[in-house]
């Protein structure tokens, strides 16, 4: 290697932390950036080697700084009034938003020639004819959709499975849910390889309030979640479909479901405790090579039989609180399956799964901006 | 005795629980019965022996079994709004209401022979000329008060030390805060006897989040609220005024006072610390006797020496919690005083202590409806 | 009525809350007091009128005013091993023991002439030949049992589907686990029915910590359990074969069940999400009937649909915190059923359902000495 | 630059995180692995650019794996007796015992020229003669101290106000307490302007739990710490006289203090209220600059007005937690001074304050190893 363009290289790069070169930075936005889920896309963002943060926009005045004061964040907080005003090119824009409020702003970025992340639940039914994904915003999220035609083109971005491409024109990517999140990376291997029975499966999950968002609502106060375990959307959380159209993608079936929702007196990570049983025959090498298939490379799982040396802690939810990772653990008791699926909310529930799909639609490597750092004890 | 006036007492005599004869009962409503305090109030009120529940409004329509299904509460839950407008004459009404809402409504009742016993802070600050009035209100409870000529007549409900009386025509009795309570308790038996030095006190006080009522705000939800103690209006807490105003009237003095209040991440109960210097020659039996004196015959206060045995269990919340009395516990290292002041904020800080006051009021004894239960472990 | 006889009546009652003559009190002693079920069992029973509370034992030397100051206790706090020696006759003792150590003082009691009703596992599996009991105590609770002669003649306390009656010499009452009794008084009825598809029930289970017991355990420490929804004993939990042993005694069928409970970071309640399927044609009229075929006249338990008004408030642990009855709600999705079943570990899964079975044993009202107070907010 | 020489360093550089050379590397140990502050040793001293992890020591046999499963910790868990044996040369130990074990234990290891960071209080109470020493020792430990020759040797390390340096043999840093460390940063910048009096300073900490260690205890229990903020050694901690000597050295005045612990139903995280009063004539400017003489170039302190823009959000623990940095907030009210001091207890309370100890000692830049990373929102 010739030892000047060694050195112009090493001029070229970003002291220290960043690396890229210059004309490969992303110029990227986060649209409501004071929720839970925007400010850790903030902080992921703005720490992210190719990514430039050029604009944070919320309901309400704010100043990042407040969330982060650490954060070298150059860009200024914004009223999300003025997200579509902005005359600067932006490469790509996340919707840390409402539904509703997704649906709107989305078509307006998108024919600005800008991709978009959200998210928001806006983009993810994807399945059926026209009609049918009208009465499935209806029904699942009482919305008149606004921008349907969209649909056809949203990516569902359930990363390992689904690695997004960049389209021709401006890409839209519908980030999964954090329930849908978990259990179909539970579910998906098993369904794939014939390893649960479709005909019931029994979903008991668990979250802190921050999947709740930081609305003010009277049920979210701490003196009413608080020495409760209160269950919700029984049978009728609208996570319920997506995880279906999930399930029938890369598993092929979908599932008899039963899926209770409940709220922990905790402030983040979700615990799926996820019940079934397994065809006749069933062992648990199976399982594992199952999983391994799905999940061998991918940086973002940890899986094992809870028998392993272990694993009883992946099953703790302050560890994977902090981290984008899932850990799923089973246990096989005869023909007896308990699948458990942890991940925290915030990562790899909403941002860290959101930055994962901007890291692929730009062709980078899937973990760029992604620390395995682990959880506080 | 003649028998059979013995067996005709008995006749007239509530079956069970309730001992008092038609005659004696008061009609009583609670206005703002869907807030914690005000839930309270409706839990104690419906099982008082002297009382008939006649009203509970709230601002908005609710089924008081929703709150206390096993309580057989045979009135309505009403729109505030029909508290002026009913027919009904009541006896006595408690307005557990923002202190705007309360200053508006408490005249209107009075003037119609109504009793009041006010729990928000609308007619504590009972000092000074009309004009001190005036500021005092704008200051602290940024409030143009609607009614100062009411403050000469409320009699400011701090018991024992307060044993409101009837007056001529209806009784407006300000039921104190919840810090003002603990705090006082605290104070007025050493300041009165010159037990600890006015020049310097500082109270640290925690509060559960019950004390902030049931409003729908950000800074109390629970993803807020759980992993921190926060302090808020330090030195700036509105309860300040009505704390020096009882040192001054019961306690013949005030104070040099550092106040800082702390959000505490559970739902029920205050625990004050505070700490003070007593003059040269204090001894704990000086200690012991100010506090017997102030509290010996009164039900609702344990008091007591750390040192001495099992007075560190009265430290725990939980004990106070679900209790009408205060725990007040010190401890006299040299000439350094540490008092711990603890009630339940929903109880003695609001609802038993606005009970109390109606028991006074009428004449009954003090305790009347008010069990000395146990707290939970 | 004559008059004499009245007034005498009076004098022989006991002044104040306490109504039973003399004649018809029992002695009765706790075993294991300082623990927690052992501390709600000294509260309720220091306060049941047909009970004189004769003895309080623990492990180590304790204070009964050190927990329950304001209870008049006046038995002493002993060393466990004092038990056995005393001279006094007792009428029953509540054993709240870790089950080797009930399993070795039972029997001795018993010999002795008492009433024995034991809260630990040592007597409820009951089912089976000697050797298979043999077998069940040292796969579920790794004991080797040392008086199998007993487990025929103890009683499986399940109240209201055992009502247990005073055998011929002592009696032995194995007081029902929390988790079976949450789960047997839900899946009975529906069982007994066929109102649920034995072939596969999904049971998640979350429990507050003092469910665990007063145990200084790492485990257990406040640093290790909050933030947390720890699963425990997956498929493997000791009360596994007790609950198929009701379900098999009341419901004329067993399961085939899996189990995961987990640990809440609350510190008291149950709520079991149980999951299953009806057969074809079950109609929610049916599990109305079922439940109310059950439960109808049972003062401690209340069932609804979660459609129906005021239902969602039920499936809040703290509202069954301090209440000696059980919650049970179902909702049913075409075929899906979706049972929760709450009580407050330490009163129905354990000390109040101790004392409802004294109360049936010595023929008295189920309800006697237990209040159903609400729990707080 | 001559561009082969360049080449030629990076080939000696550890690609990626670490750039250190390998002649610069120094071997260091954890003794106290498994608990609380040395796993966060262990976590900080895996990924120290300039540090070789060679040892990791435990009571009992462990797996480092099993707490840190995403680190690269290459060496084993080892019973704590092998450390004295190890043939290998550690360049210095960190010693996260109880202080008699280190009081024994850290003698040995300087004896064979290994520097040693005790965590503990064996080393910190340095003033005064060995008989008051000795008197000290007793009184706030409870221990006879077996090496008190040591104590005129040990450095104690507060960082900023000491730093440490190599002695001519091996060297003792006694790294400060966590209270210690709170207090003496908040309280040394004002007594060293004589701008708060002496004569009466109260100070209310509040802290998480996990600065009790991970012993079993049963007051450390969930069940016993939820719901509760319990004060305990009221004015008796034995960071006390700790606190004395750093304000006596470099605050150059001893205070007259009332000093409470509060134990927080939370996991992480000190929060210690200080009121005081100043000297009159002194003005807010006078604050900041004592405060920024002291930290005005120290990385892990940040500090200012509570009327100061977005300072509130410094009052929040869970900003805090997860950094190694202190946050001291102020509000001066005519006289009255009222400072928070809010660090992470586990980190600039003991593991990462340490580590800056170790980075001083070695001459390295006092950040080294340590990011100055956000708390998790």
């Amino acid at each position: 290697m010739n030892a000047y363009l060694f050195i112009f290289m090493h001029i070229f790069a970003d002291k220290g932390r960043k690396r890229s070169y210059i004309w490969d930075m992303k110029k990227v936005a986060v649209a409501g950036a004071r929720g839970y889920s925007g400010l850790e896309l903030t902080r992921i963002l703005s720490q992210h080697p190719k990514v430039e943060l050029a604009g944070l926009y919320a309901s309400v005045d704010f100043d990042p700084a407040d969330s982060w004061p650490e954060l070298t964040i150059k860009c200024p907080g914004l009223p999300l009034s003025h997200l579509l005003e902005s005359k600067d090119h932006l490469d790509c824009v996340f919707l840390a938003l409402p539904h509703e409020a997704s649906a709107e702003i989305a078509p307006k970025l998108l024919s600005k020639g800008c991709d978009v992340v959200d998210l928001s639940g806006a983009f993810r039914l994807q399945d059926g004819t026209q009609t049918e994904q009208t009465q499935a915003y209806e029904h699942w999220y009482r919305m008149k959709h606004p921008a349907l035609n969209w649909l056809s083109q949203a990516q569902y971005g359930l990363v390992p499975f689904q690695r997004v491409k960049a389209t021709e024109s401006a890409s839209l990517i519908a980030n999964p849910g954090c329930y849908a999140t978990a259990i179909s990376l539970a579910l998906i291997p098993l369904l794939k390889n014939n390893l649960i029975k479709p005909d019931f499966v029994a979903i008991d999950a668990k979250s802190g309030t921050t999947g709740a968002g930081k609305k003010a609502e009277e049920r979210l106060l701490f003196s009413e979640v608080s020495d409760n375990c209160l269950p919700y959307k029984v049978n009728s959380h609208q996570h319920e479909p997506e995880i279906q159209m999930a399930l029938q993608r890369w598993g092929n079936s979908q599932i008899e479901m039963s899926f209770t929702p409940h709220l922990l007196p905790t402030r983040r990570g979700i615990i799926a405790t996820i019940y079934g049983q397994v065809p006749m025959g069933t062992m648990d090498s199976h399982l594992q090579s199952a999983y391994h298939d799905a999940f061998g490379s991918y940086p973002f799982a940890r899986f094992g039989n809870l028998n392993e040396k272990n694993m009883e802690r992946e099953l703790r939810l302050n560890r994977v609180v902090g981290s984008p990772r899932a850990h799923i653990v089973w246990k096989l008791s005869g023909q007896r399956l308990t699948v458990f699926a942890l991940i925290d909310n915030l990562l790899k529930g909403a941002a860290s799964q959101a930055v994962e799909n901007m890291n692929l639609l730009y062709g980078w490597d899937v973990q760029s901006g992604l620390t395995l750092k682990e959880g506080l004890l």
